[in-house]
């Protein structure tokens, strides 16, 4: 949309106050906004603006449009982090500030699949802790957790004793986890995991499919973290390489 | 799902079959599967092991199953890049081994708005050169990309001249982009923007937002990149910071 017939002035203004009142929770998140007309009384601006205003909160991510419902306001993140940075999920939590709590939702001990070995690289895995976990931040859900861990190494009862396994596997095989290697994936919307994490029907996942390696390169926790989008941002610097 | 109860050489046997049959395009991508009873009967198991080993291939991204319309080939990613590593979206393709294209979709003259100006982090920036365009590998879309320029920098007349915005840019002002600021999110469904790329309604998007620089930090490039999930992969390794 051109908007070139705006005042850029009033157009300015009427954003900054409106992103000013959404990060001051005037209007909290999860809202819906008043409706267009209301707002552009309130503001004191003509329909235009307030369109134009819209249309750029739109595509800051700050509200969402739903068809036929009304504008709704998005959830801050709670935590932006460096997506190259591995830090554990309880860690990421407590950092932005929030309680670190875990719901378990299954944990049991499995034969490695022909996939398994070839993360863990060995043959000589024979059973694996699988485990599956809500973690929350404040009580709200935010990420889904699948691990998977040498059974040898870590037995499962174990699993229950300490939220985070980064933790548990440090104090127990004295081994460190010292980077992962990781695929990065957008989920629209997954059967079982959206509905644990209280998502909207728009809300998308981004899974973080990671093999955790020692310093001396010995694969040791796979993961598939599922995170919440509207509560976990990831941010890179991408270097030119041509 | 535990796995105790299968013959797990047969179950490792037939997993790794199946995914070279996909690999080697006997099954070929959007392609519906035979029911299971078929694929087992086919691969001499039994139901039980298929059962696991489909499991394992939705796991794996490999298929999706689709609820009430069985279980479909996922398409194979033209390219997997280190998201760390920042290369114009036409050389992504071409290093897949496709031909790069573009078709227009709009091109316009716009004013700044304040978050355009603190992006571009200037006052001094009168008008955007902003086009959006789907880009194509082998003439299939895969990324839809709104790029936004400084108008005086780079007219908007020129962007129809060149596939590559970064080639025009270094072309036109002898400014070389070296690095970008990127924000990470998944995109479920964007209403406009999944039906261009001929998304499946279960198909994610992953949205890249770039502030691009050069050497010397000067912001240059403004792009919202939607990568359609299927066809680029993205992948990071992640350091332990704590």
């Amino acid at each position: 949309m051109s908007k070139d017939y705006l005042d850029s002035k009033e157009y300015n203004e009427t954003l900054s106050k409106m992103r000013e009142d959404i990060e001051n929770d005037i209007y909290p998140p999860n809202e819906r906004l008043h409706p267009l007309y209301e707002l552009a009384t309130n503001y004191r601006v003509s329909r235009t603006t307030m369109e134009a205003v819209i249309e750029q909160l739109v595509d800051e991510n700050m509200v969402t449009r739903r068809l036929g419902n009304g504008i709704f306001v998005n959830p801050k993140p709670i935590y932006s982090s460096g997506i190259e940075e591995l830090g554990s999920v309880s860690d990421m939590i407590r950092r932005a500030g929030k309680r670190p709590g875990t719901q378990f939702v299954a944990a049991e001990v499995v034969r490695p699949s022909a996939s398994d070995l070839a993360h863990f690289n060995s043959l000589d895995v024979q059973a694996l802790a699988r485990v599956e976990r809500v973690r929350t931040a404040d009580g709200e859900p935010v990420v889904y957790c699948i691990d998977k861990v040498d059974h040898d190494l870590v037995p499962i009862g174990l699993i229950h004793s300490q939220d985070s396994i980064f933790k548990l596997i440090e104090n127990h095989t004295g081994k460190r986890i010292h980077y992962a290697e990781t695929f990065i994936e957008p989920i629209g919307f997954h059967e079982r995991i959206s509905a644990i994490l209280h998502c909207r029907p728009d809300q998308a996942l981004l899974l973080l499919r990671q093999m955790h390696y020692t310093k001396d390169h010995e694969p040791i926790l796979y993961s598939a973290n599922y995170f919440k989008s509207d509560a976990f941002q990831f941010h890179v610097v991408r270097k030119r390489i041509d």
